[in-house]
């Protein structure tokens, strides 16, 4: 995209030392900051965002190739995913705040008082995504989640939106100043070696990352292994397989067509739940369907010259595997600026082509590719999962309206252990943020599919637990005092333990 | 401990296949088996190893050299502990329910449905510690969340009690079939290659472990290293720092000085929450309530010649240090069988003396020793914790009953980010066995800070979350049903969004 980005500098070793001192004094005058305040920021940061809707999208249409409606879209995504964040650190829930009252009759002799709070681990080091510059870069959905625990950002800019990474950096930095954040909460840092660098620092408390898998299997494995390791979040790769039975064909096949090809195309199919495989009945008689969909689907501009380029390979490798039958071939050009533009390719395989051709055709293609599955009638479906599904983050069933089986019970148990979200019908992509969003899966899909990066529950990557024993309330958390109010805590009361196991029997 | 223990035979790797074939095959059975069901085995096998306790108590004296009385006490933790895990799995809390309506008038277009909850991760390795050879062995802590996680367990025996860990894995299966729980729910394995080669093996999905600094750090790099990488919850090494201020020695000195010895003598020392730095007054005045207590602990013996061994070395290299001047010396004996026997021995340092000698000092002394560092009068205590002290799994504060300052507070937000666990008074051994415990803290303490293995919340490492969106009650696992009773459930309803970030603002 050397033609349509702005140039950002590289940080320099003395700049980063500057981020990462800056960042290890603000961690715990933010994790101090009340949490109103925090919440504040927050919506400051959401508001004004919205605010600069004008200035930002275009700079993101200009350097990524997506569409206005998508940007101005995902901008608003982007700010409500600020004021869920807002909103979750106010409700407190997510402090999992655990009270267990002193008893002296407890099961094992006198139990003292505990009370137990998660809180902030310290600054966090977050590398932006490339396919999408606003939900998932500079005040994307993880660094929404590190400022809602009280950790100071360290925000990697991802080189594919330089110019709309810095506009939106700027905007951030002034909303949360206005707000009185302390100086070092977010900061942003530019280019490849200051990233692994700061990940090695013992500064730096946690990673979170999407991207590709190696890029992500490189980053996991030095977090690992530093002296002191530390948790690294990375979203990496997944094909969310899609399943659709007969059934679902007689009762909605052409909507099912359609639809498979909106969620391949949009976005030029630079999506992570992008439906990669669909399995479906052979003679399903949709490739007409198909056909006419994916031809109709103008030409998309790719995010930059690394993902064309991945494309083109992945396309061409999958295209020249034994069996593979086109549906609708797509295109896929370089402009004269050196910009790839695509539109959608369908293919399809047999059960045994894929068997055969596992080792070309199971990676992601990221782009818009998808690959169906041709599944001779009778065929059980669940067992299909395991021969060739990896971990992903979502899995997908279609099925009749009352349809029902034990393969397809079984198949949903498959999907399940394959994937952190499991649709029935629909499509996997355009993900909801909510509080009961799951996005995260077994890798592949991430490196730790205990983990969500969307939704509330992508507070608690940057939190761990302490609990107080016998604490005096003038040196306890606010939110653990005998005073606090509208804290929501779990509470064990004296005496209870003299009956644990009796629930368990009754 | 070749003289008291029984022989057991290593797994070979024959038989290692039949143990990780029959854990995947039981896995997706014990995930299915209802929750009430799970509950009841748990009790079943609390109960069937107090019906035993006349057994395996003196196997276990025999073993480990450890008093009947803390045996007693520690069976009948272990005990307590199942009863805990089975009232956890029946309140369900732990699922972490979330539930989303759908939206037609969500803040970003319609929302679907989406049910999330957590699900069981599959197999999981759990090394047995030699330091309690119930509590965290065979049907220890770790044991009882794995199967109250719905997760099959693979205990690999610790070679310190292979008598007791056979003797008890007998119960527990006796226990579990007569409950009806699916074989190879819970398996044991010997020997180091079998565990090091079932770290590696797909099949297993988490491990746990309780052990060396050395060893742990070897067993998270493998685990971290593997094609597919799995989590790995590691309780590695702690020292424990205490706090004690002037007015604290004011008002309780001599209590302080003899419950300090008690803690320090209890077990031999060899607890992980042993107290083994105190901070505390120069020419505090209980040197000599020191020395008579511990003169009058009698030897206890040593769990085993490896912890004779490393005791021995790091006893001497302490004492050997300059600067450090000895309040009790104690003794170290191995007698004619090779058994190692100790009473306690207590040191203090200067300041100085612990800066300059802090290569040799710092680390953790397992056994009964501890350092007493001098502090001289008005020395700001809060700066101590970051000269000194890496992660533990324990600090703790001895203040007077209404001293207050800036540096108290300080210290304790210090101690808060050191430590999973912060005590006010008291003696940081004795681990309560509760819904709010928090066992667990920054490396090198465990691993894995975000993690505890004791208490209710050491159930959610061996799960994870999946969201099943817009899925039909037939396809849904019975919790996340619309007649689901009695699962606690966040409900998100439809409409809310419109609002989100007004709750922080307001």
């Amino acid at each position: 995209m050397s033609t349509t980005s702005s140039p950002a500098t590289e940080t320099t070793p003395e700049q980063l030392e500057t981020v990462l001192a800056a960042a290890a004094t603000a961690a715990p005058a933010w994790a101090a900051t009340p949490s109103t305040t925090r919440a504040r920021a927050l919506v400051a940061v959401a508001d004004a965002l919205l605010a600069h809707a004008d200035d930002l999208v275009p700079v993101g249409m200009r350097e990524t190739g997506l569409a206005e409606a998508r940007l101005r879209g995902e901008l608003l995504r982007t700010a409500v995913q600020l004021r869920l964040f807002a909103d979750t650190v106010v409700d407190g829930s997510y402090l999992d705040v655990r009270i267990d009252e002193a008893d002296p009759d407890f099961a094992l002799g006198a139990r003292p008082e505990l009370r137990r709070v998660l809180v902030p681990l310290g600054p966090v080091l977050n590398f932006a995504a490339s396919n999408f510059p606003f939900a998932f870069s500079v005040a994307g959905g993880d660094t929404a989640a590190i400022l809602a625990a009280g950790c100071p950002v360290i925000l990697k800019v991802h080189d594919g939106h330089p110019g709309l990474s810095l506009a939106t950096a700027a905007v951030v930095e002034d909303a949360l100043r206005a707000s009185g954040a302390p100086d070092g909460v977010f900061q942003t840092i530019v280019g490849q070696d200051a990233g692994v660098t700061a990940l090695r620092d013992e500064r730096v408390r946690a990673g979170s990352f999407t991207g590709s898998l190696r890029a992500g299997r490189i980053l996991a494995d030095i977090a690992a292994a530093r002296p002191v390791p530390i948790p690294f979040f990375g979203e990496l790769g997944s094909v969310n397989p899609v399943f659709v039975t007969g059934q679902a064909v007689e009762e909605s096949g052409e909507a099912i067509a359609t639809g498979f090809v909106g969620s391949v195309a949009g976005s030029a199919g630079q999506l992570c739940t992008k439906p990669g495989f669909v399995y479906l009945p052979e003679a399903a008689g949709l490739d007409d369907t198909i056909r006419t969909a994916a031809e109709a689907v103008p030409e998309h501009r790719l995010l930059n010259d690394r993902i064309t380029a991945g494309y083109a390979e992945r396309r061409d490798t999958i295209l020249g595997t034994p069996g593979v039958r086109v549906i609708a071939e797509g295109s896929l050009r370089v402009d004269a600026d050196g910009d790839g533009w695509a539109t959608p390719t369908i293919v399809a395989v047999s059960i045994d082509a894929l068997r055969t051709g596992r080792d070309r055709l199971l990676d992601e293609a990221f782009g818009p590719l998808s690959i169906l599955v041709e599944v001779p009638a009778d065929t059980p479906l669940a067992p299909l999962v395991a021969e060739f599904c990896e971990g992903n983050l979502t899995a997908t069933l279609h099925a009749g309206a009352e349809e029902m089986s034990d393969d397809l019970v079984e198949l949903v148990g498959q999907l399940s252990a394959h994937a952190g979200r499991v649709l029935f019908g629909g499509w996997p992509t355009g993900v909801a943020v909510t509080p009961a969003m799951q996005h995260g899966g077994p890798w592949p899909a991430t490196t730790n599919d205990s983990s969500t990066s969307v939704g509330t529950a992508a507070i608690t990557r940057f939190l761990r637990p302490v609990a107080f024993q016998n604490m005096p309330d003038r040196f306890l958390p606010a939110v653990l005092r005998s005073d606090a109010v509208g804290i929501p805590a779990a509470v064990a009361p004296a005496g209870a333990s003299k009956q644990w196991g009796e629930a368990a029997t009754a």
